[in-house]
């Protein structure tokens, strides 16, 4: 999917939502516990009734992985469900990802080709070979990590490199002289949006995956306020609160709702 | 695998032997290309060959993910070969994975529980919550990314912090402040083996794994010299250079020969 598509998308529906599909087995609603495709069919219940306040879904990989290989039946039959009905939506595989060159290009194949997903989240760790695979396909999108929302970002995110600035400004800094780094979107912790007029000093135009509005803490308000740019450039992720706003029958009537009061309130700033 | 298990194993064969499993259905020989079961087929032969040479076996995941579904069948298939035939063999799945907590937990439940490997390796550029879901698991490893042997290594992991050292001592030096950190072992890429010496002083006792030995041109005398310990502590790899000594009917065997070259020259330093 284009950037354009996405822009298109944001000021139609006025959100700039995500719905982060983090869909654990052990939490299904009762009714859908002993479904034969219990985390598919609550997938899809949960898109139908969310799509027209959301402009992303974030699939969260680690959910479907550990459920072994009907996890991953129940993954690309989600985002095939998204690709056939709602092709307008962009999609983000949440999967951390990052190895030496020849390994990072498999890595783009299973996302971006087999399971086509419009983007993939990826850890700069192992630096610019690592991630170049992912940014040479055209229209797909990596989202880099760079000041994630957990207590261990402080570990060695905000650590000051070489004397001259913190290790994620360093992440954003460098990244942008990778080929193809107009394909680049970035991973900022919503919980930290005091970060977010230096980050954007860094890279004005890029979009920005924020994670942590919700069960992890972070405001809204915050994040519009330092964070929007000229082509708005967010995508605010809710998961937990969203996809859990019920554990009944009523579940996916219960996210629509949720997602509906996050879109009313995006709408403000758009 | 208690740790104790691995060094009696590489006491008993005399190799510190690791055998990457980056398995690519593009590049098996002819005569399996076709085969319906192809990608386990060729692990299995490679493993039969082998296993008298070497103590560890390490699927890269990527390449299994790249197949889809039916990259995860032979992936779940090659686990199981090995735990059933060869229990004796440590495993690792090398994912390179790292998330936030409730997310790591879903990916150690995936390789430890669901795929029962032995370790797998870590990223750790989210810090301490994002690794030490991993470590709650009695003998089982979590190999943190410390040192690659990539050129993208130059970009962050070697940059120097707080003013005091290069970010891949930080991170072997935080990491060992972690619950369970007795659980870690480390990635140090065996094309820099000149740093070896530096981080023995820091983890002295922990094993590594060293990649690119081999196709990426590291030297095995220097990480002998500079990297064992009295444990052994080390766990050399090679992928590329085993599973593809030969392209045709005779891969297994040819393998094979390379394995006991490798082998043999261990011998040397054990």
């Amino acid at each position: 999917m284009t950037t354009q598509s996405l822009v298109s998308q944001i000021k139609a529906k006025k959100s700039f939502l995500c719905v982060g599909l983090d869909t654990d087995e052990a939490k299904l609603p009762k009714h859908l516990q002993n479904h034969p495709d219990g985390v598919f069919e609550f997938n899809r219940q949960i898109i139908d009734h969310t799509a027209s306040y959301a402009v992303a879904y974030k699939p969260n990989i680690a959910f479907y992985e550990a459920l072994g290989i009907k996890g991953w039946e129940a993954l690309k039959k989600t985002i095939d469900y998204i690709n056939e009905t709602y092709p307008e939506l962009f999609t983000i595989a949440d999967a951390k990802r990052g190895d030496i060159g020849n390994t990072s290009k498999m890595y783009a194949q299973a996302f971006f080709e087999d399971l086509n997903f419009d983007s993939i989240t990826v850890a700069p760790y192992m630096g610019k070979d690592s991630v170049e695979p992912f940014l040479s396909y055209k229209d797909k999108h990596t989202i880099l990590l760079a000041l994630t929302s957990n207590q261990g970002a402080f570990d060695f995110q905000t650590k000051i490199v070489e004397g001259q600035q913190e290790l994620y400004k360093q992440v954003l800094m460098t990244s942008k002289t990778w080929k193809n780094s107009e394909n680049l979107m970035y991973v900022v912790g919503a919980t930290k949006a005091e970060y977010l007029t230096d980050i954007r000093k860094i890279i004005p135009d890029a979009f920005l995956l924020v994670p942590g509005v919700g069960a992890q803490g972070g405001s809204l308000e915050e994040v519009c306020k330092y964070g929007l740019n000229s082509n708005f450039g967010l995508l605010i992720n809710s998961s937990r609160g969203i996809i859990y706003a019920s554990g009944g029958k009523d579940f996916a009537q219960a996210a629509g709702q949720k997602a509906k009061a996050l879109q009313q309130d995006m709408a403000k700033f758009i």
